[in-house]
């Protein structure tokens, strides 16, 4: 498989679970604003930054406590993920740079955002417990996407898995608005079904990578 | 650079800011454990696989209050992640897998290390401000590591930065050592210093990608 290829995967996020009908209607909702960029001469970088901040801004919410202000905030910040994207082929393709500052940047939004969910917790009696689960889904989120880069280092595609970044965002986006709605287990328990399902699939994407390798050396 | 040659430069953890003279004594140190390894027919990926499962039981060690024992338990696991790379060179050379296994169970072993060392914090009174640092300073080194695997991933090298892995590490085990003899302190200082040293060697790689990138392109 070619490294374009591999990048045009990257910025069609390729692989997903979730399903083409939403990808198609988000893609319909953002139109106005790929055109609005467009007009303005925003660049897909640019849009990439701006999303990290808002993602940023959202954490910052979070851990304040305001958790379904945050689950808006953070729907928000992704939904501009996808704009970047769409803006990258409407000005006849990515770059390089682009695809890398976008998983770049996406990992750093991750990031921020547990720790904003940790904070939140730490302000709560009885952290231990809720920090231990956020704390591990971040690690295990960050394991997901290493692998996968670190297989495209070495020539291969290691997109596969249950939990790749369009369904973690779902589940804690999920997680923090029925939190923030009253119903507080909600949070801790999509906490631990990310580490449950991001461990699984870093294991499964080290097996596939495993096995493509022993298959291509006999 | 040609992938073989990146490959070859993550075997040999190029671009290390340790100084040669001690990579050659540590060399020679696990020279012994090297022809014990070969000598019973042990293979380069069982040992990287140890060495992740010692880094673990450090880290339990280290979230059940341990700290000086954590701090020579991390040491073994380290210098055996040494062993690997060794070993490899001596049977003819690493394969692909074994340096995306290598250098993934290396990314696993920080994360459980600092979850270790978040679980000992959450042990203690006022953990709040030492799980920040560790929750950032777990996500800054995560971000070094996955900044350059994605740089490799579209055909460049990003292997810039001091806060590298084998600098990340010494950092640790001297503040796990030396709060373990009780000098509690420097465990969070040096938890705060590698989250500000891993952010800036984020930053860092990112502005040396869009460089190499732009100039490319001109």
């Amino acid at each position: 498989m070619s490294a374009s290829h591999e990048q045009a995967g990257d910025l069609m996020r390729g692989g997903s679970l979730v399903p083409p009908w939403v990808k198609d209607a988000v893609r319909a909702t953002l139109a106005p604003v790929v055109r609005l960029a467009l007009a303005l001469h925003i660049t897909p970088n640019t849009v990439t930054v701006a999303g990290f901040g808002i993602v940023a801004v959202a954490a910052f919410v979070v851990g304040s406590g305001q958790l379904l202000a945050g689950a808006l905030v953070v729907t928000a910040g992704s939904l501009l993920d996808a704009v970047d994207g769409a803006l990258a082929r409407a000005t006849g393709g990515g770059t390089p740079f682009g695809s890398f500052l976008d998983s770049t940047l996406d990992r750093a939004g991750e990031a921020v955002l547990y720790v904003g969910i940790a904070a939140y917790y730490l302000n709560q009696a009885a952290p231990a417990w809720p920090v231990i689960a956020a704390l591990l889904a971040l690690a295990g989120s960050f394991m997901v996407s290493y692998a996968r880069a670190r297989a495209e280092g070495i020539g291969l595609s290691a997109a596969v898995g249950l939990a790749q970044r369009p369904e973690r965002i779902v589940l804690v986006v999920l997680g923090l608005g029925l939190a923030g709605l009253g119903f507080r287990p909600a949070l801790v328990a999509i906490l631990w079904i990310i580490a449950a399902l991001t461990a699984a699939t870093t294991a499964q994407r080290i097996w596939h990578v495993w096995r493509t390798t022993s298959v291509e050396s006999r």
